[in-house]
């Protein structure tokens, strides 16, 4: 019995060399990459084995140029061989990213043009008070003020609020249109926010419906960008999960046991904690925080869907 | 003699209750908000004092009644004079917003812009390295990358690339879409960034030619945001517009001795500190900040153009 290793996995031959056993390095990967080897046409096929070995062993042979025969059929070249480990090595890559990767990127996406809407928007409201701070003292949500600035001229804006004299200034046409066509750009992030939530939500209900019906799937796109991915999400104790977000204040308190520890970190933004009273709120987390790692663990391993049931007992407890 | 002030100035009367003297507040913008009474014409004109104070002097009265209608004539009745200081108040406010505070608005949103920018662009990146690793690698410029992404399909790139197996995962259309759409919003910013530093170079030439022809007008912009206003800028010594945007290192020098006092702010953008040996640098950075200073000045009183010449001085004193 002869045994061989190479990038492609482990062989067991008998003595007339052939192929008792084997087992391939990562056995699906591996599969998978022929699979792949043969739908690419650019790479060929040159890699079933046994039809060498069989021919190898159907020469006659002294066991030891037999032996030779059966490892250059093996290695191949050494060219064919780094580039099968390349191949390989590539393929494993491309075949990390993953569902759960996608929804860190479209999740952490929206929070960062949250963030860019937030400061252009401060901008825009600072210039816009030159022009008309009537108006803008009175609009606080930054999507419609941007809406009346781009579709309304300022005379339109004035007559429809009842203003006759404003404390703005008479800015030129090259003043007012830098203002509009700020509140133009932010609209455009706005727009580009709503696409990647649709998107979030798409990818959420498809690869975590569990974690989507318990959590929503902002929340959810939320705690798989901190957990990292949906594997590491599932190895986490519930408690780690409650507090996923809070990380400040959870080291704040064990630098200094004066400040209290937190009791929740981004779950706080679901509806069922938003509700409950302040005293509850520990407890409320607790429960959400366990039900979430549930659902995340049925999502993980693709088991039947129960998220509408751990949503409907998490009400109940807390109605 | 009598003297009466209400909230346009103040009037002194001969005992006919003739305006013998008036001096009104703030001259010029009393001056100037009759004008733009006038011109206003949802506003009635009333306030032709002197005409009713003809009137009533013709009038046969008694010296108590003939006060009482003066009195009566220069207040109005108790809404007109409020109308009347509201109006003023508005006018002043109005009159308030100069270039300076334009050129600060634009100067920090082109920060701002230049802000969302970075931060999008980074996620963009890591977003599209699940993609096509090999092709964000190689372009280190974000708007080349957003550009590549959003008119190149993820074929013609590779193949431009030459690039036979990519690393990148085969994503499904939405998610490729996700990425390129990301993309465009940023190339959108990138365009408004553009259009708000065409916008403020013409403001700087305009209202601050001489520090626009010293300092460039980006360098200008920021320098009149820091100090808030031309004014203020003017009443600085010129070791604080030296050191103007290094606010943090230099109160870590003052509270720690230990840490170095800064020898630039923001100036150090400027292509002659940019240039020079690092030695030099606080020299450099002393002459820069002078010469601003002096041109900040000629351009706040309206003094004719030295820029260029005050450039020069700068450019053969440190050739």
């Amino acid at each position: 019995m002869y045994i061989y290793s190479n990038i492609l996995g482990t062989f067991v031959f008998n003595q007339n060399f052939q192929v008792r056993e084997k087992v391939m390095f990562s056995k699906e990967d591996t599969l998978k990459y022929f699979e792949d080897l043969f739908e690419n046409k650019a790479i060929k096929p040159e890699l079933d084995f046994e039809k060498k070995f069989k021919n190898i062993v159907n020469l006659r042979l002294n066991p030891d140029d037999r032996m030779d025969r059966v490892f250059k059929a093996l290695e191949g070249t050494k060219g064919e061989l780094y580039s099968r480990n390349l191949f390989l090595t590539k393929w494993q890559i491309k075949k990390s990213v993953q569902a759960d990767l996608l929804i860190t990127q479209a999740s952490d996406s929206i929070s960062e043009i949250n963030k860019a809407i937030n400061l252009l928007s401060k901008r825009l409201r600072e210039w816009y008070s030159y022009s008309l701070p009537e108006i803008e003292n009175t609009i606080d949500d930054h999507k419609t003020l941007c809406e009346q600035i781009v579709q309304k001229s300022r005379k339109d804006l004035m007559s429809k609020n009842k203003i006759d004299l404003t404390m703005g200034a008479e800015l030129s046409d090259p003043d007012e249109s830098a203002i509009i066509s700020l509140a133009s750009s932010i609209l455009d992030l706005f727009k580009q926010k709503d696409s990647k939530e649709k998107y979030l939500e798409k990818l959420m209900k498809k690869a975590c419906p569990n974690i989507t019906a318990v959590a929503g799937y902002l929340i959810g796109g939320k705690i798989l960008s901190y957990a990292g991915s949906l594997k590491s999400l599932v190895l986490m104790p519930a408690s780690t999960v409650q507090l996923l977000g809070a990380e400040k204040a959870l080291f704040r308190h064990m630098v200094n046991n004066k400040s209290r520890p937190p009791k929740h970190g981004i779950i706080i933004e679901h509806q069922l904690l938003q509700k409950a009273k302040k005293d509850d709120r520990g407890k409320v987390a607790r429960s959400l925080a366990d039900k979430i790692l549930l659902a995340a663990k049925v999502d993980y391993f693709k088991g039947e869907f129960i998220g509408d049931r751990l949503k409907k007992e998490l009400e109940e407890k807390f109605k």
